[in-house]
Parts: structure tokens; C-alpha cells; sequence
């Protein structure tokens, strides 16, 4: 962990746009393949300190440019043509530890890097690198039981189409013909999907370990798309709630319940979402404090005291963002909140900013607080 | 239909090599985005009687060049700058029906779309692009009751690790508490993995469709990744059957009938297997009559009757491919395996290729036909 400090304050000392490839010394050559790359390819790569390194071939092209999302190195990273035709170029620093998203400007025009897997995000499907992380374990593919996950396809009059949403359930669900089980409805940010929060999130396997160390109940998560603006894609301007307050309250939530074990009811049901799907969550949750119980807003806005009309229908409000968010908000909106009565929980991921490694840490701290009423 | 073989005829008569751009006249003006494009993108689109129509931005690029795989128009399809630096290019012939992988490439590196979905072909995510088709009814998303898919992650100590495979299981299974449905192992082709038979496939909506129809008895499909030389990722030189049938039938197949409400027993259970997978498929019901009752191989080869050592063991061998491919083979091997005694049925999907459209519709005739005994 040391080190990973260590290279950032280097990075930060040395600043952007100098190309880490010709500072050799400073960078370990211990490069792996990012374990998000497409079966059998060898780059992108990722050293010990967060460096990553990229090799595209276009032997014609005349640039080639990487560019990688928030959390990872600002700006872009430029690679250079070799004696082979091929380009290669290594970011000028090391990154947040976790996923980031990415892709490559090859004349001018924006494609995906052909040695990785594809995440949706920015409204579109971008290529996707894992920094190896010290807490990596947690989200890790472990030798414990797995839960499922499922995609249902469920009715919606209101949109005029069956629409699409994934189901994680715990370990044990399937074998037992009687158990029931609390939801969790979890949403995404704006630009990606229902697919998030498993791809990029690994919300099963946090839910798998967590279950199998004995730190949380098992319960069920439930992921849909949170926009219902199809026609405007991805637009947030004109975004309104009622269209998918409607999905997910009155046909997706039914439709949960009757085909699933299920314990119905507010007290048994959460509501959490990132980024945007933390807008979405407290709107919904404030408009229907007789849906859900428990809240949860990941880098996704707090709450005041005074938007809490009825406290004693709230059991629980969790509030979080990355170190490099504004963590002091985070946390003085949990301390009002808790002064006016509200169980009230706040957690800032360290090092980490408005992104997926912040969330995986969310869930992991959220899950073993919720349903204890 | 007739518009369709009309536009055949055509591309034959005029042959491979000529811009069909240049001889507007042929080509209707009504085009439309493939449904398999990224959610808000125009292009890739299609038009009524097959062609496709590309665009890519890359302003500063030299040459970018589209291929489509097999089943499409051969070759590459050359895009033009036009003033405003995008490229442009339509297809110089129609194409067949259903679904193509392609890439495009660009001053000599090969990317994918940032316009269409990508499908996991030729081990590699590829773009992937459907041309409408004059049936495609039995595959579309319809207002019908719909099973769900869900992703298992099951122990593989052979292989040590988990290993994914995906489960459809059919309308009413989770409503239910006690019914126990009989199951359908099926695998993909070479190059591709567990999720083709969805994405690419459609079977859980081809499903779903007939069940609704009452077509077919609803059963549960089971899918997982039929390679399992990872480390020579796509490699079929060394393929070898054994580590792959210890994976299905004793690791995967008693994890299925520990966790779903299977009928246990040879009787009720089938493989098939498309191209590769039909390899595959013939390889363990051969080695293993005691496990498998119903036998399909989908443009994957035929069985001589001399190699089915006990033909009480079998109740049906079902063997499908396009008009493209070697539909007399497929026939006249039904036609012996019958004379022998055999429950044998062929199917010829017409005017396609070894192509999804082809296994599709061999899903379609073959899901009616399993499960009599």
C-alpha cells in the first residue's frame, strides 16, 4: 500500500504529459495482463505500482492516443509506433487501484481496444482495465459458494415493452423450496446499464464472499436500466422520475415478487444507487417512504434532516463517496442526520474517486447493514 | 420472400467486386438501424432486401475497410471519405438472413463498430449486425410469457476453478414449486463461448416463443464454454475431448441436477452442438450412451449407424445445416441412421450458410422433437 502512495506522489510531483516510458527507473517491469483482457491477449498490461501499458496494432495509422476515464490518469496517453508497426505506450503515472474505462483514438475516430472486454458506460460499450488492488480479495472469484445472477425480462405497459433486469440470488436460493429473502434494488450511473453492477461492479461476488464469512445475510439484489428516455439516449437534461418511478415501483417490484421468494413489504426492501442512480434513489425513497426502508446514495448526493418527513419509516441511511470526492459532505450530511434521529452511516473509499472501485467498497460496507430491523 | 431470392439473383448476376453504391438503382432507399446497434446509434443499417450500410468516423485515416464474416457478402467492403471526413460504404451485395459477426479495419488494425453490439466469435468480441429476416417472428422479443437466464458459477476441480455456464429456464419454473423439468446441454462453435447461444442465438426468446405457441414442453437449457485449453486460447489442433466431457457430465451435469429442479436420468436428458459443439456433442454421447437419449448436431457433422452401439439407448439423432452447406450429407446420414433403425430427422435451413440464422431455425424445429419418450 505504501508504494501505491509512493507512485502517486511521484506522479503528481512529475506531472502529466511527460511520457513514464522514458523515466524507465521509476517504473517496475512487472507488467501482467489486465485480468479484464479478452480470453488469450497479453495487453493491455498493469504493473505492481498502476501503470498501465497499451499495444495497439494499426501499422498505418498516424496517432494512436489511449484515453482513460475518470480515476485514471487525466488527459491522454499517446502511444508511439515501434520498428514492428505496432504502438505502445505506457501511462505517464499510476492509476486508482480497481476498474477504469477506456479507449483509443485511432485517427480520429474513437474505438475499443481489441485486447479487452467491453463495460458499459459514457452511453456506449469502452474497453475496461482492473488495477490490481490491496483489498482485492472482497471481489475476488473465490472457491466459496456463488450466488446467481439472472436476467429476467419483465412486463412494462407503461413503456409499452418487456424490459430487462438482473437478479442476484444468494447462495442456497435455489436449493431451498421455501426460504424467503429481503431485496435490494441497485442502480446504476448515468451512461451505463442494468449489466454495471455485476461487469464492472462484481455486486455477486462481493454479495458471495461476504455471505460466505458470515458478515452479512443473504438477500437478493435486483438491477434495471433507470432510464426510460430511450429515445434521447443517455440525455439527463430532460430527465424525469415518475417514468421510472413507475417501472420499478409498480411493475418490476410485482413482478419481483411474485416470481421470486421474496419477503414483501418496506420493511424487508432497500433502495441504493451510484452516481445518478443515487439521484434517482432519493427522489423515489422520498416520493415512497412506504416502498423502502433502507437508502443508500453512492457518490450519489445526501440527504438534509428536514426532506425526511416520517424518520421512524427510515431504518437506515447510508451515504458514501471515494477520498477524492467530497468526502467531508458525506460525512457532516450522516452527522445531521443522525442529531435529527436517523440511523445514519457514512464511508469514504481511500484513494479513490467517482468510480466503480469507490461502489464495490460501498456495497461491501452497505450489505452487512441492511435488514436488521 | 420473393423480394428476397429476387435480390439473390442479382448479387449472383452481378457478382462480387463492384460497389453496389454505384448502382443505385437496385438498391432500395430504405434503410434502417440494425437492431443489434448500440443503444441511440444510427449505424450500422439495413435495408429490405439485405444490404448493409456502414459509417465510420475516423477523419484522419487512410483506408478503412469492413469484413464480414461467413454468410455475408465475401471480402472486405472498402469505405469512402466523404467531405465531411466520415467513412462510408454499403454492401455490394445483399446478405443472408440473421445474424453476421464483422470488423472493421482501419490503416491496418482491426477494431470493432463503436456503432453495433459485440459478439463473442472467431475468439474474439466481434461487432455483430442482423439482417431482418422473412421469419424472424420465432426469434423476436414478443409479448409473451418469458423464462429467465442466469448465470451459474459451478466448481470445476478438474480445472480448478469456477467455471460459468448459463441456465434458461422456462416460463413458470419460478413460480413454481415442484415441478421438475428435463434438460438440453447445448453447445457453441469454435471460436465462440457460453453466451452465443443467447446473444447470437436468441434460444431463450426462440424458447419462450414456442412454448407460448405450445409448440414444444418447456425445458431447461444448459450452456456452458466448451474449450478448455485455455492457456492455447481458441486452439483446436490439440483439442481433446476428455477434459471437456469431465467438465459436463461430472462436474457441470451433477451441479445442475443438485441446484434446478431437473428430471434426473439418461431419458431426459439431450446435447446438441452447433459446428464445433456438434463435434463435441457426437464425441460424448458416443463415449457416453448412458448419460444422453436425444442427439442433435447443428452443421456439426452426422453419425454413421455403425457407430451407435446400442440403438435402444437412443430415442432421437437430429442433424440440421444451411442449403449452403452439405444438406444432402445431413439427409441421406438421417436416411441410414433410419434404415438402421434409428429415430433420425434432418433439417435443411434454406438459403443460409454456417451461419446463426441456420442454427436458429434448427433450435426452432429441433426443441418439438425432444423429450417424447
Amino acid at each position: 500500500m505504501k508504494k501505491h502512495i509512493h507512485a502517486v506522489v511521484i506522479f503528481i510531483l512529475t506531472g502529466i504529459g511527460s511520457f513514464a516510458q522514458t523515466k524507465a527507473p521509476e517504473i517496475k517491469d512487472d507488467f501482467q495482463p489486465s485480468e479484464l483482457n479478452q480470453p488469450g491477449k497479453e495487453y493491455p498490461m498493469v504493473n505492481s505500482q498502476g501503470y498501465a501499458r497499451f499495444r495497439i496494432e494499426a501499422p498505418e495509422a498516424k496517432s494512436v492516443v489511449v484515453s482513460l476515464g475518470l480515476g485514471g490518469t487525466k488527459g491522454g496517453t499517446p502511444l508511439t509506433k515501434n520498428d514492428d508497426g505496432v504502438w505502445m505506450g505506457t501511462t505517464s503515472g499510476p492509476m486508482d487501484e480497481g476498474f477504469h474505462y477506456y479507449h483509443v483514438t485511432i485517427d480520429g475516430g474513437v474505438f475499443n481496444d481489441p485486447g479487452a472486454l467491453n463495460y458499459y458506460g459514457s452511453a456506449r460499450w469502452e474497453s475496461g482495465i482492473e488495477i490490481p488492488a490491496h483489498d482485492q480479495d472482497f471481489y475476488a472469484l473465490r472457491d466459496v459458494p456463488h450466488g446467481n445472477v439472472q436476467q429476467i425480462l419483465f412486463p412494462s405497459p407503461s413503456t409499452g415493452t418487456s424490459r430487462r433486469a438482473f437478479v442476484y440470488t444468494p447462495p442456497g436460493y435455489s436449493k431451498s423450496q421455501s426460504k424467503r429473502y429481503p431485496v435490494l434494488y441497485l442502480q446504476h450511473g448515468w451512461g451505463e446499464d442494468e449489466t454495471a453492477w455485476t461487469n464492472q461492479g462484481r455486486a455477486n461476488l462481493i454479495m458471495d464472499n461476504l455471505i460466505a464469512e458470515g458478515k452479512t445475510e443473504p438477500f437478493i439484489i435486483v438491477m434495471t436500466y433507470g432510464m426510460t428516455n430511450d429515445t434521447k439516449f443517455g440525455g439527463l437534461r430532460d430527465f424525469k422520475i415518475e417514468p421510472f418511478q413507475t417501472v420499478l415501483v409498480d411493475e418490476l417490484m410485482p413482478y419481483v415478487d411474485e416470481h421470486f421468494r421474496t419477503i414483501p413489504g418496506q420493511a424487508h426492501r432497500a433502495m441504493a444507487g451510484l452516481s445518478m442512480g443515487g439521484m434517482e434513489t432519493k427522489m423515489i425513497t422520498l416520493a415512497r417512504p412506504d416502498v423502502f426502508a433502507y437508502y443508500a446514495l453512492l457518490s450519489g448526493g445526501t440527504y438534509k434532516p428536514e426532506e425526511i418527513k416520517d424518520k421512524s419509516q427510515v431504518d437506515l441511511i447510508f451515504l458514501s463517496c471515494g477520498s477524492r470526492e467530497n468526502p467531508d459532505g458525506v460525512r457532516s450530511a450522516a452527522d445531521a442526520l443522525r442529531k435529527a434521529g436517523v440511523n445514519a452511516v457514512s464511508f469514504v473509499s481511500e484513494n479513490t474517486a467517482h468510480e466503480f472501485q469507490t461502489w464495490r467498497r460501498s456495497l461491501r460496507e452497505l450489505a452487512p447493514l441492511l435488514f436488521k430491523n
